[in-house]
């Protein structure tokens, strides 16, 4: 995905707070968006003056989004030019509303925003959305939790969320980059050939036959596989030992 | 998987805090791990005096993580025991690190938590892990960010952590194969001593600082996991080059 393209449809991503209590939780998902790359911040009558002190303290660094953040007197205004809206639950509702796993709907809001904004509900802390906005939502989503404890912090459930928005966008370059160039299966062959040349030069004490102790040795660092750097610092090792055992006699 | 084995691994799954700063990061740490059923909570050389009314009151209902918690006076006396060290990381490392994502790090986790305990490291708020921390892990893991704001807060990593290993413990059982019982903390550090006094006897020629060939020998052997037995191997192979050395002089 082209860079450009890919900003673009994080501009169009909006998260929307129904009326936020606490401004330590609205700084909270300002900074847990901003981290994740997501920029559309849209607040629903909140019951807090914004920015407050604790807000900006909490989005620490984050206070862009937080000033630049929508604010509507209802869901409605937020909502109206949105093509898909998907709502965040704790709990079971009665009326079963399609449900989606964090994942599922990271995949919907990410590819629904190629064709115009879209929106991710929380509700307000203590109650949840209500039933008139849950009528809203084309899908809902449960973050997977405790059963004993579900309680979920505000800032928390849409850090979740943003960060599957954030995989879902940046999906194909993996997380193990920066592999260090593994040494090849020759090199290799070569030194376990001077690993062995050692142990025998130093008369290494092999209550087991030795091929039986080779192959362990072989097994853990086939584990590891070495580098082509690390197979040369162990060579280093095992010819100054050589040196040492060679001098002696 | 049976509820009691999930359980009990859960248990074995340590968060381990080092030097935190902030009360209310580490009561919203309780909070994000109880939220996906983790209960083991470990400070390091904490600056804060817990509990403190603003860590309770940010754990909203996960005091009981917080009185639970171990606390340690460093790094050593937290981890000893356990089978599997990772640690988290924001910033690239110069020597790099394995590294893991945070799915391939949680499974890790999960895995090994069969066989004892298990710690997943967060550094100081401001300073990330320090190198010598940095150097009793297994694997470091990168939760993936905004390159142009990766100030993810404390609480909200282990929250992203947390939900993480919640999804990979219940997911579908894993294929679970025979794994050799690994050697613990303690006795890779004891081998890492060895491996040094050896090094030191052999006057090897170090062209680096040899704080740097240690990391990179430490590195090495750290992927590979070895079990108890390869441990006593190695170390046979360390004590009979120290005889031929100490013969010699």
């Amino acid at each position: 995905m082209k860079e450009s393209d890919s900003e673009l449809k994080q501009e169009q991503i909006r998260f929307v707070l129904m009326r936020p209590t606490h401004p330590g939780n609205v700084g909270g998902v300002a900074r847990a968006m901003k981290t994740m790359g997501l920029r559309r911040l849209t607040l629903v009558a909140p019951q807090v003056n914004l920015p407050s002190e604790e807000a900006v303290r909490r989005a620490a660094g984050a206070e862009d989004i937080l000033y630049t953040a929508d604010v509507h007197g209802d869901l409605d205004g937020a909502i109206k030019d949105c093509q898909l809206i998907i709502g965040t639950t704790a709990r079971k509702r009665s009326v079963e509303w399609p449900q989606l796993s964090p994942e599922q709907a990271a995949e919907k809001l990410w590819d629904a925003s190629r064709h115009g904004p879209v929106a991710l509900l929380f509700g307000q802390e203590r109650s949840g959305l209500a039933n008139p906005e849950v009528e809203r939502c084309h899908y809902l989503v449960r973050i997977p939790t405790n059963p004993d404890y579900s309680s979920l912090n505000l800032a928390s459930a849409a850090q979740i969320m943003a960060y599957e928005v954030f995989l879902k966008g940046h999906a194909s370059p993996s997380a193990l980059q920066d592999i260090p160039r593994y040494a090849d299966q020759e090199s290799m062959h070569r030194f376990y050939k001077h690993l062995e040349e050692m142990l025998l030069d130093l008369d290494f004490p092999i209550a087991r036959p030795p091929v039986i102790l080779m192959r362990k040795l072989m097994r853990l660092f086939n584990r590891a596989r070495p580098s082509d750097e690390e197979i040369q610092i162990l060579r280093g090792i095992l010819s100054a030992v050589q040196q040492h055992v060679a001098k002696k006699s």
